[in-house]
C-alpha cells in the first residue's frame, strides 16, 4: 500500500482478485462487514439445503438405517480425509469429532503415557501463559487427575514469550503444547523450527490449529509434528460449535493409547465386547456418537476449499492484514491504538489485533455500526480476515468506520460499556 | 390381552388412546412401522423449521452475535432445565452437552476423586458385564489412565447378574456404575433399592439413563442417586447423535471436580485467566464449545413431553410391550424365539427383545418389509416401543409381518445374512 490507497483502489483490487468469486459461496447479511471469521466463520450457502437433506431424508425417512445408508458411521473419518490436505496431513490421519478441548485431552494423555513408558523422568508439559485458556485448563485437568495415582506429579511450565522456548524445553519435558497462531495477538509460531527444537530435546509436540486450519498454510508432515487438534467453526466455516478435528502422525497411531476410549474407537464396535480393544489407526481417537446434523454441515465449509489452495489464500490474507495495519496507522494514527500483531508476515496469522484503552466499548460501537470484530481481555480489539469472503473494500470501510468512531467519540456511550455474557 | 385380540381391537385401542394426538408431532415415513426409537428416536416435525432458524437467522445473519442474542451461551443449561423434570431432577442440576461416553468419564473421575479424598482404600468400580460396552470402555480408560500415577490401581468388578449386586458392593467399592435399563435385554433395575444398597455400603452411584429418559419414570431425587448421564437421541427424539446429558445431585455439585475442565466450565469464562477455577454448580461439568445446530434440535424433542407426563407414557408403554409379548408368543409360538425381556413389568423398560438363532437375518428381512427394529449380538432382535408415536395397530402389524416371515422362511436369503458396518 502507499498513500495513494483510496476506496476506489480497494474496489479495483477486488475486481482483479482471482478469489473474488468465492464470496458467492457464502450467505453474508446485508449491511455487515464481517471481520470475526476467526471466532465463527460465515455460513456457506450450501449448508441450508444440506441440513434439510440430513434432517428430512436421512433422519426423518432413513431413520436408524442411515447409519449405514447415509454413511453416518464413517462420517468423522470421511470429513477428516477432506480436511487433511489443508493441514499437510494424509488420508486416514484425521478425524472430525468431539470438541477441541476433548481432543486435546486425548492427545495429551496419549503423549504423556507414551513418554512414561520410555522416559518416565519426563514430567513437564511446556506451554504459553497466553495460550488459549481452554488448552491450559485441559492440561491442568489432566495433570490434576494424574495426581490421584499417588506417584510423581506432572508440572505445567508456562512461558511468557516464544523467546523462552529454547530454555524451557529441557530434558525433563514430556510434551510441548502450543497454539500455532495465538488467539489474542495473531502471533504465528515457526512450526517446523519449534517442532525440531522439541524433537531434538526428546519432547513430543501437540499443535492446536484452531486459528490456522483454513487460514494459513500448515504442513504437519513437513514439520514432523506428533499431534494436532483444531476447530472447524472458525476459518473452515463448519457452523457454530461444529465438531473439532484431531490428527496423529501416522507412524505414531498404533503406538498410542488414549483414555476417552468409547465404543466408536473400538476395533469391533458392534461386536459389543466387554473389554476395549483399540481400532487400528486414527479410529482409536474416536469416542462416542457424534451430532450428525452439525457434523454434516462441516462438509459444506470444506467443499469451498476445493476451488482454491492455501497458497492463494495466504497471499490474499497477507494482503488484507497488511492493508488493514497500514490504513489504521495512517488514518487513526493520532488515537491510542497499539498494534499487538507481528508486522513480520512470517509470524502473522490471518487476524490483526490492536490494543486500545477502551477496546471493549470501541468494539461494541463498531459492531453497532455493522463492522463485526470482537474483543479479548485485556483491551484487545481483534479483526479476523477470511480471504474466502473478505474484500479489500471491506478493509477500507472498516477502517473508515473505526476512524469516524474515534474522531467523533461516539463509542463513549453507556450502552457500549455494558458487558454481555460473551464479550 | 386375550385370545380375542384382533387387528380391529388394536385399532379400537388406538382410537381411545388419550396420547394418540402426539403422533402428529412426528414426521414418520409412509410404509414403515418404526420400532427402533430406543436406538434413534423419530423426527419431530418442528425440527426442520428450527434448523432453518438456527442456520439462516442465528448463524447466517446473527453470526458471532448469536452467542448472546440467540442465547447459545446458555443453551446447554436451558435444555438441561427442560429435561430435568423427566428424570426427577430440579432446575440447575442438568446440562445437555458432549456425548454419553464423555459425560460418563467426567462423573466417574469426579466420583473416584471424591472417594479418594475421604476413603482412599475404596478402589473398586462395580458394573455389569453386559452393561452397554462404551460404559465399560470408559471405566477401563479411566482406570488405565490412573495407573500412570504409579500408585495403587483401581479395579473394575463386573457382575453377571443383578442378583450378584449385594455381594459385589463391599466396603472396597468406590463407585457403582449401572445402566438403568439394559440396552440388550430391556431389564430395568430398581433404582431406589439399588442406590440405597450402594449408599449403605459407602459407594457412590452413577446411573446411565440412555434407555430410561423419556421412556420410563425416573426419580433421581427420590432414589437419592449421586450422578446420572444419558442420551437425548433415543426416547427424547433429539436427532441423530444429539448431545447427551449429565446430572449431579445438587448437594454434591460444588464438592466435585472433573478433569475435562474446558473453558465452558470456568467460573469466569471470558476473563481468559490462565488457571482453571470451576464454576459454581452444574456448570463445571461443561467443557468445550457445543455443536449448536444439533444442540438446538434437542428442544424440539423435549417440547413434545410438555403435552403429557411420564405416568401416562409409562402406562401406554407397558400396554404396548405387554401386547407385543403376548402376540408374539400366541402367533409365532412354534418358532425358536426366546423372550429375554422380563415379564415382570417392574423390571421392564420400553423395549422387548427376543432371541432367535438367526436373529440377524430375521431382523434384516423384517426391516426390508418396513418393520424396523434392530439386532444386537448375540442373536437378539430388539423392538423398541415409543408411546409418543407407536400405535397398538403397529404392534399387531409388526407381529403379523414377523409371523409371515417365520412361516414362509422368506428371511433365509443371502442378502439378509450380509453384515453392514452398523448391525
Amino acid at each position: 500500500m502507499s498513500l495513494q490507497t483510496t476506496r476506489d483502489t480497494c474496489l479495483a483490487r477486488d475486481a482483479s482478485d482471482p478469489l473474488r468469486h468465492l464470496r458467492d459461496e457464502f450467505a453474508l447479511p446485508d449491511g455487515v462487514i464481517y471481520l470475526d471469521g476467526n471466532s465463527l466463520g460465515a455460513r456457506p450457502k450450501a449448508s441450508l439445503a444440506r441440513a434439510r437433506e440430513v434432517i428430512e431424508a436421512e433422519w426423518g425417512d432413513g431413520l436408524i438405517r442411515s447409519w449405514n445408508t447415509a454413511g453416518w458411521v464413517h462420517l468423522s473419518r470421511r470429513l477428516g480425509d477432506l480436511l487433511a490436505p489443508l493441514i499437510g496431513a494424509g488420508s486416514g490421519e484425521v478425524v472430525v469429532t468431539d470438541t477441541t478441548s476433548i481432543n486435546l485431552f486425548k492427545v495429551l494423555a496419549a503423549a504423556l503415557r507414551q513418554q512414561q513408558s520410555t522416559a518416565p523422568e519426563r514430567r513437564v508439559l511446556v506451554s504459553e501463559r497466553d495460550n488459549f485458556p481452554t488448552d491450559l485448563y485441559i492440561a491442568e485437568g489432566l495433570t490434576e487427575l494424574l495426581k490421584m495415582g499417588g506417584g510423581a506429579a506432572y508440572e505445567l511450565r508456562l512461558i511468557d514469550s516464544p523467546k523462552e522456548l529454547p530454555q524451557a524445553i529441557r530434558d525433563d519435558v514430556a510434551v510441548l503444547m502450543l497454539t500455532h497462531v495465538n488467539y489474542k495477538t495473531g502471533y504465528m509460531h515457526d512450526m517446523a523450527g519449534v517442532t525440531a527444537l522439541a524433537r531434538e530435546a526428546g519432547a513430543l509436540t501437540v499443535w492446536d490449529l484452531a486459528h490456522s486450519a483454513g487460514a494459513v498454510p500448515v504442513d504437519l508432515h513437513g514439520a514432523r509434528a506428533d499431534f494436532a487438534v483444531g476447530c472447524t467453526y472458525k476459518y473452515l466455516n463448519g457452523g457454530p460449535g461444529a465438531p473439532a478435528f484431531l490428527w496423529v502422525a501416522p507412524h505414531h497411531q498404533n503406538r498410542f493409547w488414549q483414555p476417552l476410549s468409547g465404543w466408536f474407537g473400538h476395533a469391533r464396535q458392534f461386536a459389543m465386547e466387554p473389554a476395549y480393544t483399540p481400532a487400528d489407526g486414527i479410529g482409536r481417537f474416536l469416542c462416542g456418537t457424534q451430532p450428525i446434523t452439525a457434523l454434516s454441515l462441516v462438509e459444506c465449509g470444506l467443499a469451498i476449499f476445493r476451488h482454491t489452495d492455501m497458497a492463494a489464500l495466504r497471499a490474499k490474507s497477507l494482503a488484507l492484514t497488511e492493508l488493514f495495519i497500514q490504513l489504521v496507522e495512517a488514518r487513526c494514527g493520532q488515537h491510542p491504538l497499539i498494534l499487538v500483531t507481528p508486522r513480520d508476515a512470517a509470524h502473522r496469522g490471518s487476524q490483526v489485533s490492536f490494543e486500545h484503552p477502551q477496546g471493549y466499548a470501541v468494539m461494541q460501537a463498531l459492531i453497532a455500526r455493522g463492522v463485526i470484530g470482537d474483543y479479548r481481555e485485556p483491551r484487545i480489539m481483534r479483526f479476523g480476515f477470511t480471504p474466502l469472503y473478505t474484500r479489500f473494500v471491506d478493509v477500507w470501510d472498516a477502517v473508515e468506520a473505526l476512524r469516524d468512531l474515534l474522531e467523533s467519540g461516539a463509542w463513549d456511550k453507556p450502552e457500549f460499556h455494558q458487558r454481555g455474557a460473551v464479550t
